[in-house]
């Protein structure tokens, strides 16, 4: 540390920083791990295993939260909704093999698990280490808070096998699950914003922090692998903790209220984390992430009454209560008529994705707005990215199947569509992906 | 007010709603104002003026912020930096008039005297009103505080005359200084993020509540003017207020330290108001907006060893320290050598952006990172939305010539480009350009 003004994140980070300097570092990447590039610069980030352990948070309760990266679960399935998002869609680079998926499954999770802690990517950081290489961090978090940062890694099924190779030997253990989705009525989808052989959902309370994990991550990735597509939003679309207000998606309603609620440890079980009984067994404590860009056709929702919009997704747009009655988290009673004909149409949203017309099936919903600017015909390209967890994806297929004839259909467009699977969490100074690749 | 669930954005919210309803506005809009189409129902918005006065804040000191839209100055000039940012520029649409500018005007001032106030864009809101019309508000922000939010609003020089044609009558009173800018070293402008005869600057604490202000003055303007380019960013990359630390730029560095520090009067009456002595007299108290969308080449920045980083901007990366000692906001000394050289490079940008190089021109800066996720490539689209503000635009030019040397220059790309002249802020219950048009 040669630098006079190094601003720690946290206070901890000088002690780490001083009892392991970059150079440090370099030495044990030329003793003999396999070397990449980052920056520039050959050589791996994790010279040393487990990491430096990332401190708890001083003083659990205060905010801004801490979560941490290491658990039976990753963190960003049932951890309270933040307020920003930035999702990336990685592709592995051509030639790279199993070694190279490992060490990047490793990297990523040491930084990751840095990061949550309000730590620089690296020991280093930004600003430590040789001064006449490019530092491991690229600074713009430096000052800033955990934000109750969550970095949630998943696999894509063509990382298992693409056109018939088996490229880093985990074929075999492909869950059967893992597969493309069928087409869904309504699909106008885009392959810029669908699939990736990884996907990473990195959700904190300042989108600085987030678009920093992602930026690092993607930097770390290196000749490994490459960002497919990246997205970017806001706003907890869909809530999933209690004491949180639902909130309000770019339509102007409620969205979440009906969500898996992640108190209910019993519910989340039975929907959302594959159980130990299940196979392949690496995945047990895992779950399925499906991610959906669903354009909003903002305009012609606009020129809607309140009453058709109202009837499309069968709430009020005020307080969220079904229009058969009640307040926001009353339960919508689908036979009630109002002079003879039901209260909620037989199309509402609300009636068509309820799990009783969804064969019981259940969703964990995680979903952001996005503005993605303006087209050339001045109408905001804005909608909904929405990320939905669940053990199987047979769940949200039977969710979507459902919603075939939904009127809110009309006024809002899939154009990105992508399901990885999500290993369980890394054991401490671990990593995510370890029980597969281990 | 028949909606028994009807959430007020704030208590006050409910009082406005039972004075005034849809339908009295509508009677009010038949009985002879110039009408036009919202969400489908031909009415003006604006049918009583000057509106239900907007409420003052319960108790101005408590958070989330509150900031007045009338007065001698728009807000959102010097009013302490928030979170987030949407920006859009609009042009006018064919075979408008006069009469249709003024009635814009009017009606976006209405409208964002509103939402500043945390209310509803009119009485009757996402809600009230007529419910088997389409709601005036379109509702995302229900819930939600004022967050902050400020709606600055100014004019393009093609508003007072476009191939040579005087189209709302205003030629005459065209500022002399209000140009297109002239072409600088390493401008990569495309019109997709350049010009437009409106700019609105939207800012606020809330991402969702910056985007639904946005949303709402473009669904008011509709038959008026449309949408040519919108931006939304985050994190404050420069500050304007010295109570809040200044925010990084995505290239890691502190952004904003020089800034022109909008606690003093008399600073901010040099380089930034309009004085009254200046003519056209319309403007007193005005000022002028040049933005621009800076890409940064970030794989290229990222391969930067710090030192170079460090000798590209003259300060250090960690406490942003010029690089001729001394902390933050310690006077660059341009004349200290080590070992013979300057310690601050001679095409350092804090050098050249110094006013001792720019003939003592400042600028108030107020800029915004942005991310539109990813190219074909797997970068980041990212980098800087660059606001000004100054008395003239001769100040930016003064400042952006300054720069033709600026060893940033190779790392960064200016892709858009625009001017707009800001009125003085409206007099209570009045509109933003009635010094002009009223």
């Amino acid at each position: 540390m040669t630098e006079p003004d190094v601003p720690a994140r946290r206070p901890s980070e000088v002690a780490v920083d001083a009892r392991l300097s970059r150079r440090a570092l370099l030495g044990a990447a030329a003793a003999g791990t396999a070397g990449f590039v980052v920056g520039g610069i050959a050589g791996p980030l994790v010279t040393r295993w487990p990491p430096d352990a990332p401190e708890p948070a001083d003083g659990a309760s205060t905010p801004p939260a801490v979560h941490p990266f290491f658990g039976a679960h990753q963190a960003g399935v049932t951890t309270a909704v933040q307020e920003h998002l930035h999702f990336a869609a990685f592709d592995m680079r051509e030639r790279t093999d199993r070694r190279d998926l490992v060490s990047l499954l490793r990297d990523w999770s040491y930084a990751a698990a840095r990061m949550t802690q309000g730590l620089q990517v690296s020991p280093s950081g930004a600003l430590g280490g040789d001064p006449e290489a490019p530092p491991d961090d690229t600074g713009e978090a430096l000052g800033l808070a955990a934000s109750g940062l969550t970095v949630t890694i998943g696999l894509g099924a063509g990382l298992f096998e693409r056109d018939g190779i088996d490229r880093f030997g985990i074929a075999a253990a492909r869950p059967s699950q893992l597969e493309p989705l069928p087409p869904f009525v309504g699909d106008a989808l885009q392959s810029a914003w669908s699939d990736g052989d990884l996907g990473i959902q990195v959700c904190a309370d300042d989108p600085q922090v987030a678009v920093h994990a992602v930026r690092n991550l993607s930097r770390i990735a290196a000749e490994r692998a490459a960002i497919r597509w990246s997205q970017t939003g806001f706003g907890r679309a869909s809530s999933t903790t209690a004491g949180q207000p639902t909130p309000r998606n770019l339509m102007g309603f409620k969205d979440g209220t009906g969500n898996v609620p992640v108190e209910d440890r019993a519910v989340v079980d039975q929907h959302v984390w594959v159980p130990p009984s299940s196979a392949p067994g690496w995945l047990s404590g895992g779950t399925y992430l499906v991610v959906r860009k669903i354009e909003m056709l903002i305009d012609d929702w606009d020129r809607e009454p309140l009453t058709s919009q109202q009837a499309i997704f069968g709430r009020t747009k005020g307080s969220g209560a079904p229009l058969s009655g009640g307040e926001e988290f009353t339960a919508p009673d689908f036979a009630t008529r109002v002079d003879g004909a039901f209260a909620i149409d037989r199309a509402a949203h609300v009636r068509l994705a309820h799990p009783s017309n969804t064969g019981g099936m259940r969703i964990l919903r995680r979903g952001y707005n996005y503005v993605d600017g303006t087209d050339t015909h001045g109408r905001l390209k804005a909608g909904l990215l929405f990320i939905a967890y669940q053990r199987s994806p047979a769940q949200f297929i039977a969710v979507q199947r459902a919603l075939a004839t939904d009127l809110l259909n009309d006024y809002i467009r899939h154009i990105g569509s992508a399901v990885f699977v999500l290993p369980p969490g890394a054991s401490e100074g671990g990593f995510v992906g370890e029980t597969l690749l281990g």
